[in-house]
Order: C-alpha cells, then structure tokens, then sequence
C-alpha cells in the first residue's frame, strides 16, 4: 500500500516557484530522514516564536522532547497550531548576474497541533526510539530511564499530514544573453560532516569510543 | 563606543537553562555572522509559518531579501511581528544515561518587525552588501541588476534591538554515581564544510575558478 500524499491547503501549497514544490510522502519522509534539526514556530501573544529542536520520525507521524517546563512544549502541548519546518543547504548556487544567484536545499513545511504522550511506557518507548535513531545500538548500554527522569521530559508528536517539501538543485539558470560573459559560474557544493569523536575528559580509563560512533551518515552527516 | 546590550523582554529572555543565555550584542553579532540561513517565523490567520531563507548583517540590522511576489515578504513588510533564528549545531554530546544526551550549538532569536527598503539606490546597496558579504569581490564581476530585477526585489530589515543568543559547548554533564560506568561518553563535533566548486556546464571555456571562490571560512564553513 502506498503512503498517501500529504495535504495541499492554501498555507502548504508551494507559491513561490510552484515548480519546487512536492507533495508525496516518500519525498517528505527522504527530507526528514537526512537530518536532525528543525525549527519549529509558535505563537505566543499573536507573536511569533522560532525554537531550533531535535525531531525525529516514525512512520507518519514526526516527534519532538524537551523538558516537561518548558513553555514552548507546554504551548504546544495544549494543542496551539506548530510549523515544523526542516532545511538541508546543498550548495552555493553562483550565476552571471545577482539576481539569478540561489541555493541549493531541500525543505520540508508540515503544520498542524501537537499531541503529548501521556503513558509512561509509550514515552520511554518513543525516546528509546529518539535514542536509536540518534545513536543505533546505544539505546542498551545506558543507565536506564528513571521514572523522575520520565516524568521531567515532555515528548510531543505531529501527523505528516499537512505540508510540502521544496528543493532545489542543480547549476545556475541565467538569462540566455549572459552565458556569453566571461563571469565563472557553477555550484559550491556544501554538506556537514562529522570529525573524530572527542572522549569525555572524565572517561573511566579503557573505555573505546564504540566502532562506528563517528559514522552519522543515517543523520545526512559525512564523515570527514 | 560599546554596543549597548539587547533588551531582554518576557519573549526575549532565556527561560530554559537560563546561565545559557547571553544577551550581549557582540555575542548575537558573532553568532549571525557565522552562518547565512535563518528561519523566520510570522503568523497568517492565527496560525504560525517558519520559512527558511538567507540573510546578512549590517551594524545592528539584520536583512533578508525576496521576490517582490512573496507572500511571506509582503506580510512581513506590513509590520507583522516576526521571529529570526539562527542555529549552528556544533556537536553530539553523548552521555551515559540518555536523560543528559544534548546538542552542542549557537543559536540567536531576534524579535520584531520588518521594514521594506523603498529607495531603490539604497535597495541596490542593500543587494551588493548581500553578494559581497556572500562572495567577496564577486559583486563587480557580475552583470549589473537592471531596474526591472530590482524592482523584482524585496529587501527587508530588521533592527537587532530585543533577542538573545544561546549557546552549549563543551563535554556532558552527568549524574555524579553515572561517571563510574563503563559507557563512553564524549562529543562528536560537527560542522559545515564547502567541497571543490563545480562548473556550470555552460561555462564558457577558459574560465577557471576564481582564487579563494571555495573558501566560505567568513560564512561559518570550513574547507574540508
């Protein structure tokens, strides 16, 4: 069975530049999967709020944590509306002319209100799953979750059910007269890596870093 | 003259870990400058919107640019309030109980609302400040922005007046009794680097690359 693609409404139909816009749910779930951080808006007084957060997802739904004081989780929790949007840069798009200078990303917008988890078994299950998606095979080597610990963290989750991913790639699209010119043009590709992992300066001695630790490439991350 | 501090208002000031928060403006002012993608945040109908897009600073202003067309912009230029964040992730901090996992980062929240450029000779500075802070010395190589392009354009500002910056660094921080387990813990840094620029395959022959193009250090990337 095929994932349903996700709503176009008029606040997730893709406007500016129509033609970047994408709908399909693999094509959404591909952006999500390749990185770590979104930022997610709020509104607090009319005002809005931007907060860069970790998120993660399973399924079709798309989870973030904090702690259970938190204002923004607490604003949210209660079911405010929530922008959740994700970008990757790819690279420096460099044309012929101002104008036509652009950049290389994938985006995802996904809208609606945000549900707390409010069994305790399914929020360790939901942070176990934050934690392997993060770290694959840590999850088991840790001092396990206590249940101040449980109660102390606020998880949230969204349906991926209204949205749009955009994206852009590819060399600059100059006018056709400006070719001519003897300007460079072309793209710098940019990515971010991971370096050698850095031990703890209190590491108990002949702990290893575990084999792979560094490898994030699940996370959209390069090895250097 | 030293640069006064940022107003630290109820929305501006750092609630959560507050001994994170700096409100200092040359600390705001080194955190904008070593990146170039915000996320800022507006309300349509009540309900939030987080677009992520390129900007640039000038003294105590922050500008970002767009399509004359753009909604986003439009809103934004009728003095609705917005939010701008920037984050830079800088590590995985690595625990050994899954509560004290983090982030090592930079971020900046900036609030306020924006004002459109009217005056097209100061639109055209705005733009060339735009490219050059992006790509030194690329401003004069390229073909000159013609009226229609620059009417095409929206630029838009905002004074650095009331935000804050927030930032971790440095190894995780465990429960005392945790320290004494065999787990590894540390920090895996991450960063942006800029790979070997790529021509446009129209590039005319005999154009190499200009000295220094892949060398983005000012914009936060390292070489790799």
């Amino acid at each position: 069975m095929s994932n349903p693609p996700l709503k176009r409404t008029d606040r997730s139909r893709v406007k500016r530049l129509p033609k970047r816009g994408h709908y399909d749910f693999d094509a959404v779930a591909a952006i999500l999967d390749a990185g770590f951080l979104c930022h997610i808006g709020y509104v607090i007084d009319g005002a809005p709020l931007v907060t860069p957060t970790a998120y993660w997802r399973e399924g079709r739904r798309v989870y973030w944590h904090g702690s259970h004081a938190s204002r923004m989780l607490n604003i949210q929790a209660a079911g405010a509306p929530v922008c959740l949007t994700v970008a990757h840069v790819d690279g420096f798009v460099m044309a012929r002319s101002a104008f036509h200078h652009s950049i290389n990303y994938r985006s995802v917008m996904l809208f609606g209100s945000a549900n707390a988890i409010g069994d305790a078994d399914e929020k360790l299950a939901a942070l176990k799953g934050f934690v392997e998606r993060m770290y694959p095979r840590r999850w088991e080597t840790l001092r396990p979750v206590n249940r101040k610990e449980l109660r102390a963290t606020t998880v949230l989750w969204m349906d991926i059910d209204e949205g749009s991913a955009k994206m852009r790639s590819g060399p600059p699209v100059d006018d056709e007269p400006d070719y001519a010119l003897p300007v460079w043009a072309g793209v710098v590709p940019v990515r971010m890596v991971a370096d050698r992992p850095t031990n703890d300066p209190r590491l108990s001695p002949g702990i290893e870093v575990p084999r792979g630790l560094g490898d994030l490439r699940h996370l959209g991350l390069a090895r250097k």
